[in-house]
């Protein structure tokens, strides 16, 4: 299998819903790092230090905890187009239009609701310099590490999902066949039946990852993972999460290492919104290969002493509602 | 300028020619770290903890010092054969076939001198396993870290070669023409002829870059770059360096910080055979920009105290002949 | 409170018994990174890569799996002589002499067993360069880093022994006045019991510390910790421990910070002696105070969300028997 | 030679003189990180992340450019009465007092310049805690992680002075005799003179070192350093000089590694007062050798290639006047 042509570049951005603007700010921005580029009365615009466009992350002030929605950029206009016609023509969605500026920072976007997930999809959008005072001396960079926290996560990474039962297959293939990713690794109960799965379209290990709850289960976004400089920044993270009571809420309290996607991780929630992000760090993998295998994976691979997962095998898979 | 479609995938490998292989294994492999996966008489092949691929670094014993050729990665088996048609109908090239195997691990390859370079792209290529003892218990590493040494390259990252005048500017063109490179970023003087480019198909910062040397200057290959997984393990290479006696020949003996790319690296070079050798560390910066615009550095803005170019601008301009 | 004149310089080395040599060298020496100085039979030295004394560990095959002794230098050869004074004539200890040599590198020591604990006291020792081919260039360090593994410990750090009931408390005694050992830190239940003393001689946050068991429990040796250059270093050994198949037996399986001592670290057990091993890295801290007053902690203070103290709060307790 | 007893616990602090104090607590405090205790008009005291001491560092602000005093901590009152009766006694000093309270956070004081250096011997020291909301949770720490910028020195490490022709034999004699400092590395020309010498009573590789200048040059302050947590910290601590324009004034404008106490160091002035800044990292090695010899280092062993001495040898060798 070569890797298909996909109208994706990247993963752009999440929009969270926080019954707290302020404290969802002091969550991402004072503890974590995370730059604010503008604030527009309830709605926050941020981004890491190293992403380049107007934000990776937007915080709205509402009644409700949740996730708004996620957004992948494309790799043109022409590609938001046809996948435009594609969601409408071929799949029959009901796509949105979101007027250019609607969103600060962004042109004319479409969203439509895949499988229960609120996807955005642009093409145009700002990439802002830093501030004066703020801005790098070097020219690819977008900010000084003069203004940096000990955590200061460098750019969005990835998202992951939740899906009850057969959702997680239809969403897998939607994945792989209209919007082109590569599917790195996935995961297998000793029975065959799937639960994990990983993808990307960059060279990241994964941009967007999808978890396969019980049919019963409601369709949940898992986390936004933002990445981080180097493993001492990880630890860091976690000094400072204990300095300010925040619970690491891995199942053992600590930063830990994944055995999909090989990375160093930590995950934390946003006490007002209630959203789960996960710092990653650590060399992991870059992918360049245009006919890479899937990495499969059984239960019996994953976890305890010889796994090198350690931690109890990451996060609980208790997710939040988009709203 | 959205990113043009590429043929090509990845920097693959570049193959060295040595007087002294032994001398050259010590050096490539006893005091890097690379791992060789094959030595087949007078011809050695080797490879990052992290390389996928059979090799990315040929050493071939023979008479000479310089460099046989580097090789790239087509995306898939038509795009190779799609390029070959281009360099031969359009471009005219001479262009020379390799039989599968006669290079251990590739299948059928091509092979043209342009301007100078010795390029060879390949399709078909074996991802061989870490024999047994030496394979990671982690599917989605090949080397077990249990063998590595204090420096052991993770992979391949890049080369970088000397164009006397205006075959800069016809390497420059063709590079982004045919062979559908990125142009991440550019260096020019003040009267504002340019010296240097960086380029890439990967979101690295650059997978081949060129620098301008005088109209009378010999065409040669500069450096071959593998990158290593954290600042520390760069540092420790100055210190294994300078226990082994080996010169690091950037001009002023240390890890340094470059300003274009962003990388902590050092410089030294394979005593046998003249090749230059740049360790490549650090976050530096991942593009997934679709619509990246070329940074445009000029002299002023780079060396000297507020440029964050440590150390005297990096290395030295002398390269070595292709043979 | 000023710190007390003591007689004691540092730790020096703890001495294992093992009923398989090979496997134990394996562990410490070819897993670890512990450098062997001399075997002799059924006798192994070994020390870390900037361990100046013949040997920091000892490994001895017999049909035991256990701790021989545990040995701290003294000060100055008078300073042994007066300790040796003290414990016959002052606390009627049956003290024991270890001819010069009988213990290869060491000149004449002494032995005695208090609360249960075997301790050797020494002053002459040897401290052999590295051989040829190993020897840094450098003359402040022992070993090349050319030669070092990933985990290569630097030095030994401390030891943790187990004192069931009142020992302890008579134990903590015998460290401050008749070794004049510094109470850094100590711990107690809400009720006032204090359960953990860290105590040293030199700046490091414990040279040796004591756990309170229960008064039926064995008097035990728990750990011997080594120091690792870094939190990669740490984190490298888990992953490397990983792909072995050694159980790392903190609670929770990955490395972990202590609140107490402020340190990073792991635990992991040889499988042939069942001794266990701390890999101790980080910045914890260095005490230069004179006038110090030992840290009070409440078991309300370690361990959860906001203790700093990951992993449910270290090891397990159960230790091993002198033999 | 067994370490002699010794008036002296560690070095405590550096005052130094500014002609803008608002520009110095700029660069010591928003650039380095620094903690300032207490701001008092014209005078500010600060302190590393992990000093216990009210401050490790005074800016005073007058007409002057320099270094007021350099002051020492002994190991007890009777320590301080002791050394200045033997100052007044036996070596003929006119030692002045600084009444308690005179220096904020400092009990009674004494002062005597020697061989042109102006000492203070303090015993009476406040260790405030940090301020609320500033204070780490785990109470071996002072400050919290979460306030680090990520320069943020952790602890003062050493001083290093200037003196000229034989006043440096005389100053080395008097730093071993009446201070009682052990000598754990010197420095000679292949002639035989000496011309450095690093000094300490604490496990550190020196708390203070001499550098002998032309018998006509003036006797100098060379440099305070301040100790970081990591290479990283080192590296970007060199970034952030960049960002700022503050030239690293070693020769080759980036972090070295020294061979001499093994240590990774930067160098870089307060503009204002004039004063040098050691950045000071790394692993080195701790010295708890009861029985140490000096090492001894000749021309021909330190810089170039084989040295691991980068960057040219250290530092430009120009130093600040006492005032």
């Amino acid at each position: 299998m070569t890797r298909r042509r996909t109208p994706i570049a990247k993963l752009g951005h999440v929009a969270v819903q926080t019954p707290d603007l302020d404290e969802s700010l002091w969550f991402f921005s004072d503890v974590m790092g995370l730059q604010v580029t503008e604030r527009d009365g309830h709605v926050a615009y941020l981004r890491g230090m190293r992403d380049w466009e107007h934000h990776s992350l937007i915080l709205i002030e509402s009644g409700e905890r949740g996730v708004d929605h996620m957004a992948f950029r494309t790799t043109s206009a022409q590609a938001l187009a046809d996948l435009e016609e594609t969601l409408v023509e071929e799949e029959g969605e009901s796509v949105s239009r979101v007027d250019a500026g609607e969103e600060t920072g962004l042109g004319e976007a479409i969203r439509v609701e895949k499988f229960g997930h609120s996807y955005e999809f642009y093409w145009d959008v700002e990439k802002p310099d830093a501030p004066e005072g703020q801005r790098s001396g070097l020219k690819n960079r977008v900010y000084s590490e003069s203004i940096a926290n000990r955590i200061a996560p460098r750019r969005i990474d990835h998202v992951h999902v939740n899906d009850p039962g057969d959702n997680a297959d239809a969403h897998d293939e939607w994945l792989r066949e209209t919007l082109g990713f590569q599917l790195n690794e996935r995961y297998r109960t000793e029975e065959g039946e799937y639960w994990g799965w990983w993808y990307a379209v960059t060279a990241l290990p994964h941009d967007i990852a999808i978890h396969r709850e019980p049919a019963d289960a409601p369709t949940q976004f898992h986390h936004v993972a933002f990445h981080l400089d180097s493993l001492q920044d990880l630890w860091t993270a976690g000094d400072i999460c204990s300095e300010h009571g925040l619970e690491i809420n891995n199942r053992s309290d600590g930063p830990a290492m994944h055995a999909i996607t090989r990375a160093d991780c930590m995950y934390v929630k946003d006490p007002a919104s209630g959203v789960r992000l996960e710092l990653f760090a650590g060399p992991g993998y870059l992918n360049f290969e245009p006919d890479w295998e899937p990495i499969e994976w059984t239960e019996g691979e994953i976890g305890g002493a010889t796994s090198h997962q350690w931690h109890g095998g990451g996060p609980t898979w208790d997710g939040i509602d988009y709203v």
